[in-house]
């Protein structure tokens, strides 16, 4: 079996040494070098470019080095049959969780605050209430919201989740579609988005959104830079609508030099480390995708070509 | 019965108020205004000042306004047979295991670098272990030392204790003794201390402690600011034998402006704040102990005088 690997910010060398363990026959080559094309039969892939898919007539199976897989179908030219799987590793999990929990202890800790008074020397301590008294929302419920919302639930917040589609989480509050939303917005104090990026999700961290949350709320994102209207986190920013945001993610990776976000005080930006995929850990997973499909069995973590996610 | 109230950083009014749902009878003196000092059975202070026990003729209790009692320990005309109260309130306790759980995920995820980076508008991610293979020290295994280190673990991380005496702890390995300290700081990436202050703990926090920490560890300082020997951090940190404080406590409170904690980049400094008393569910406990002394029963979290803790 012949597997393509194309990333800009993976190892290939790791990879290799990874999947070797597990399928030692495997043949992998690394893009550019793609030798005969028509005998590859999978390919591992992070942000692939436009036209890709055409050139790979014999595909039977698209790996995502990522949890998400919008940098896949953002290519209009993917090929409708082939099977797409997105990346399901404990171990990626757990690490966006503890970022979660980070995070929100920081906002509800007032962290923002005190770090500006500490360039200031201002001693000024602030009201603090527990955790319990902190409302937290969580968008998205798939593997990692699920996850980190028990994790924040833990920590003793008062957290409540949201998806499109009705989910139940044990113990924790739950809503649902256009009217859930509104109920999980209006409740939240620190937003998190956990999101897939999608044409349904693109764009909904906007005005219209932050103006739906308590005065004042924060957010988190570590879904993608498309669900955030950039201008409207600025204006929220400036309106006292949002106190703070801390931002993983960005429309352009590495963040641009020159761009606002680097130097305002109420941003907190990290080199999208939340969750990075972790070749030991998610080559148990890439290998049983690629056992499977040589061996005829059912993909696990397989994508809904429709949904895009 | 009356009760002489004593702080620089406690509301009277908010304490008389709480005080009054428990004890509506209790009169309330707050200092300086003692009244004819014969009357007063029992004193609520914070950092009283010295010689001020000698004006108290008839008292039978001191109660601390902290959960540590040094600053009553501090006057050695503290008369020998009155005894003294610890305030334990599981409000606090919570306060500051929520404390401790921010700092030592910043620390494990890197942030110190990463708040640094965003300064210089640098774009660089860094390998990151799960909380799992991150191993954490916890100095002190009283009430707030064992919370700390129960939710450490429900985090991930791979946490210690040590006590002076044995202690033991479901689920987290426990030293104690001198050779448990030294097994103890050899496996702690990240130091967390939450001892009492003690002549037996003065300055544990210097240059030969840290040389037994591993290379580039860092500490979380959430005791008293004497616990630290403020060169000896300011030197190790210059060394690289640590890499990162957070000190939440000082020797001067407020820290002064000049002092050069503020401004060194690996030091972050928050003004007191892990857990502060909270007088809605600390008054519990105060009237209970009030009550206590009233009735003749035995008062809870008396502090043993010969140790000061």
């Amino acid at each position: 079996m012949a597997l393509l690997f194309l990333s800009d910010v993976d190892s290939a060398r790791d990879w290799r040494k990874e999947l070797a363990k597990h399928l030692p026959d495997l043949e992998m080559r690394v893009w550019p070098e793609l030798g005969d094309p028509g005998e590859i039969d999978a390919a591992l892939v992070w942000r692939p470019p436009a036209g890709l898919w055409n050139r790979l007539p014999n595909l039977k199976l698209i790996a995502s080095l990522g949890a998400g897989v919008d940098h896949i179908f953002a290519d209009p030219s993917l090929p409708p049959g082939v099977p797409i799987v997105r990346l399901v590793d404990p171990y990626m999990t757990t690490a966006m969780s503890e970022y979660v929990q980070l995070q929100v202890l920081r906002l509800h800790r007032n962290d923002p605050v005190y770090r500006t008074q500490q360039q200031a020397r201002v001693w000024r301590p602030w009201p603090q209430p527990n955790a319990a008294e902190r409302r937290v929302g969580v968008l998205g419920l798939g593997v990692l919201g699920r996850d980190a919302a028990s994790k924040l639930e833990v920590l003793g917040f008062d957290v409540a989740g949201w998806s499109r589609r009705e989910k139940r989480l044990p113990g924790i509050p739950s809503f649902h579609g256009a009217a859930g939303l509104d109920a999980l917005l209006r409740r939240s104090e620190i937003l998190v988005c956990l999101l897939p990026l999608t044409p349904a999700t693109e764009n909904l961290l906007d005005t219209r959104l932050f103006a739906r949350l308590p005065r004042g709320a924060a957010i988190i994102n570590c879904g993608r830079g498309r669900h955030l209207v950039q201008a409207d986190l600025l204006a929220a920013l400036d309106s006292g609508a949002l106190s703070a945001a801390v931002l993983d993610v960005f429309r352009d990776e590495p963040l641009p030099p020159q761009h606002p976000f680097w130097r305002h005080e109420r941003i907190l930006v990290t080199p999208h480390v939340a969750a990075s995929t972790n070749p030991p850990t998610a080559a148990l997973a890439v290998a049983d995708n690629l056992r499977r499909l040589r061996d005829g069995k059912p993909l696990r973590n397989r994508v809904d070509g429709s949904e895009r996610y």
